[in-house]
């Protein structure tokens, strides 16, 4: 499949500075492009690459000063979006689950399905189930007993969900990934630990979407929560009781623990650790690997563990990485007092 | 479903003061209570919000001074343990696996099954596998080639158990948790890494408990173990040859290099590293984040990577915090001390 | 099964000193070896073990000193690789997944299987995939439509691979990994965030192995890759457009953020971050916990987080563990300097 160079530009809404007939085989970086690809500039540590580039053309923003003249440019006011476009225009289709129940797929006889629902091959639909309108379920995926898929939502291969927890409209589930198992409570006892029972559920909110393994347990009693349009990545661990709030996103292998509370539109880097019953502020943003043992109440970026504002933890490495420097100065300083003190010029 | 307030005093044995005859719709927490709810007051961290709660009740401590004369108090010595009762109450019965072998699992031939087993759909017991009397297999899970399942345990759905590998008696394993893939262990050589034989297999031992989506690695020879009693959380990984202690606890996300032990008791924080080959002592505790890279021999708190005595910790980084101040007083000292040699007063 | 003591050392190609009749019973640690046992000494961490072993026999270095004259000595050039053989040699045999497609499995009409492949009960093969000459499918695993499975590859139960994906030939796909989620891409807008289409595909190139519940992210356009021989372990997070150069290896819980390059033979240890779109130069080796959040373009230890070369880090914490002796020299020089300029002697 070729575009040429002109369709692309309509179909992303782009200028185009150059020959619209030439024709463009696929998109790709701008290190790795041939001479008959396309390629984009979004994020400014790429620029330099732009003078070495061997694309055909490049999406750049509307107004940037571009050098070369042996380059196509699509200029657009957002060249990542309209990138997007080009590259779903050069992807195939991805492949759906056939309408209806297959065959090898097991539905209990209680379970309510809505219309066009699709299940694949040895997916497992326990009884009590409700699953919406529209809702795709691959193979392999399980809904256990009482839960809830919301229509429109699609769980990918491995996806669990277990009894009694709810999952909005239009989520996306990816593999692997398990909602509702228990919290992780127990009592220390002279016998051991006793188990805390888990008895509440998980409530996913519509438009969320769940990386691949990533858990998310069931409450103590209420409901575990994610806001609607909350995004996590892969590996992502979240414990009993936690609120998540509306379009929060967290990155792969962050963690919270149980009973902490997250407002709307936080935003959480990859192995972050957030600490039981913390709470955090609407638009406070955590850098990746960064630790929170006590409550952020002021939105702003946050970096290190314990996790401070940026602005404070740049200055307190600084002064860290002066302890060298410092203990130098001490000797030094040492040195001419002991001097004064014996006399000596 | 409701319940008097006087009957939740008797099932949690607790003292009631206040109208026993009140009707309680569910369990909440303090500041999400509604004035038909009962709540709890544990963690001292919200003694706040009994000044501001709506909850009809509260389950507190024996002897707490409550100045509140218009909320109802169930005092019981312990009042996480007595709410747990009340939560447990209120909750409906977990479902069950329908007794017996659905026809949609599949059990090799010569899989030994126990008195009263419960195998779900797509469900693999694999050949020559043993399940103990009263084990529970959740739809969707695995039991490899010679696996073994004690009595009563539970694999949740997708939960897998690879050949050779054994699971005591009562012991949970929730969806997605790996037993016994092999562990991660390469040569180099100049024709790139060659695979070193993981001949060993896992053992957990009774009343073991597993989180979603963790992995324990099988032995490069011997066993891998997890003693009788440990809990541990999702996505935590154990490598090969490690061993667990009894009644040890870990949080999620924390992880365990090969052939580390850890005695009886530890208590691992969330998203802790444990280097290759230490040794942890009994009744030592990990806070989250902490990295381990030496045997710690002594029991009790440590934090950081690397791990230190607490106590020792936050001197250090109180003394680290104080890098700012001290350059400031290096300075006034340096200029005082060219004045004193420059022979200005 | 037992061996006497001159076949062991014949199979792992060792010298012998001692009793070549004795009978050994299976190998063991230094520390836990009975007295019919075999142990080994690889690394000099635990040379003093071999005062206190009670083993049989223990597979030494080629010259290593050994005082005792009680315990027979296997000496090779590489102890650790002739000690896998004997290992090996007790191990029975791994069991297999029986010839052909199980009439459990599901495997789609127009899948094409080449010669001599095994597939599990409840394994998924989709439309259009393609399983290679004596691929081995177990039981519950999964392949999408139109994905590859290579020659010789191994899927343990659960592996995942989806559409359009990729995987070599000779590659071990160990239980839950998940090969070709969506990328983790999202754009804000005033509506929440909106999905960047993840249009590319992963690509494992041959004799790779992807730990236990392990992700890799298909690309936005292209392809994630994990180069010829790179080894990952278990629950390690790979990025859409992430490439990893051949032969490297990523330990447990480490993870990669979108577009990030790494370098044939590159070592990652557990529970590393590395950002986003960052590169990281061949021969790099990165200490467990450690953070990278720019390039590293010189080969060498690096460690902490941010990674600094190890010995510059190394020289900054011994720097920063004098901050509290620092402070009393400086309270000291105060003190003095007061003195003199008070005219006090």
């Amino acid at each position: 499949m070729a575009f040429r160079l002109d369709q692309l530009a309509d179909l992303c809404g782009a200028r185009l500075e150059g020959d619209g007939s030439a024709l463009v085989a696929g998109p790709a970086t701008l290190d790795q492009a041939g001479p008959d690809e396309v390629s984009f500039l979004a994020n400014p540590r790429y620029s330099p690459l732009l003078s070495s580039t061997r694309a055909l053309a490049v999406v750049v923003g509307a107004d940037l000063a571009v050098e070369r003249r042996d380059i196509c440019l699509l200029r657009a006011a957002d060249p990542n979006r309209a990138f997007s476009r080009i590259v779903a225009a050069f992807a195939s289709e991805r492949p759906a689950v056939a309408p209806g129940v297959h065959p090898r797929a097991h539905v209990a006889a209680d379970a309510v399905l809505g219309a066009d629902v699709a299940i694949g091959p040895n997916a497992t639909v326990e009884s009590g189930a409700v699953v919406g309108a529209g809702a795709v379920l691959w193979g392999g995926c399980y809904v256990g007993p009482g839960a809830r898929i919301g229509a429109g939502s699609v769980l990918w291969p491995g996806a669990t969900v277990l009894d009694g927890c709810v999952v909005g409209e239009r989520c996306v589930l990816h593999p692997g990934c398990v909602i509702g198992a228990d919290g992780f409570g127990f009592e220390p006892t002279p016998r051991g630990w006793i188990k805390i029972p888990q008895c509440g559920t998980v409530v996913l909110e519509d438009d969320v979407e769940i990386g691949a393994n990533t858990t998310v347990d069931r409450a103590r009693f209420g409901a575990t929560r994610i806001g609607r349009g909350a995004k996590l990545d892969n590996l992502v661990h979240i414990a009993h009781n936690v609120e998540i709030g509306p379009d929060s996103v967290m990155a792969a292998q962050a963690g919270v623990a149980g009973s902490a509370r997250l407002a709307r539109g936080v935003v959480v880097g990859g192995q972050v650790g957030i600490g039981g019953h913390v709470k955090i502020a609407s638009g406070v943003r955590l850098a990746g690997q960064s630790g929170v043992y006590g409550d952020l109440d002021e939105p702003g970026d946050y970096i290190d563990s314990p996790a401070r504002p940026k602005r404070e933890a740049l200055r307190r490495m600084a002064a860290a990485s002066r302890a060298e420097e410092l203990a130098r100065r001490v000797r030094a300083l040492e040195a001419r007092l002991a001097a004064l003190e014996g006399g000596r010029p």
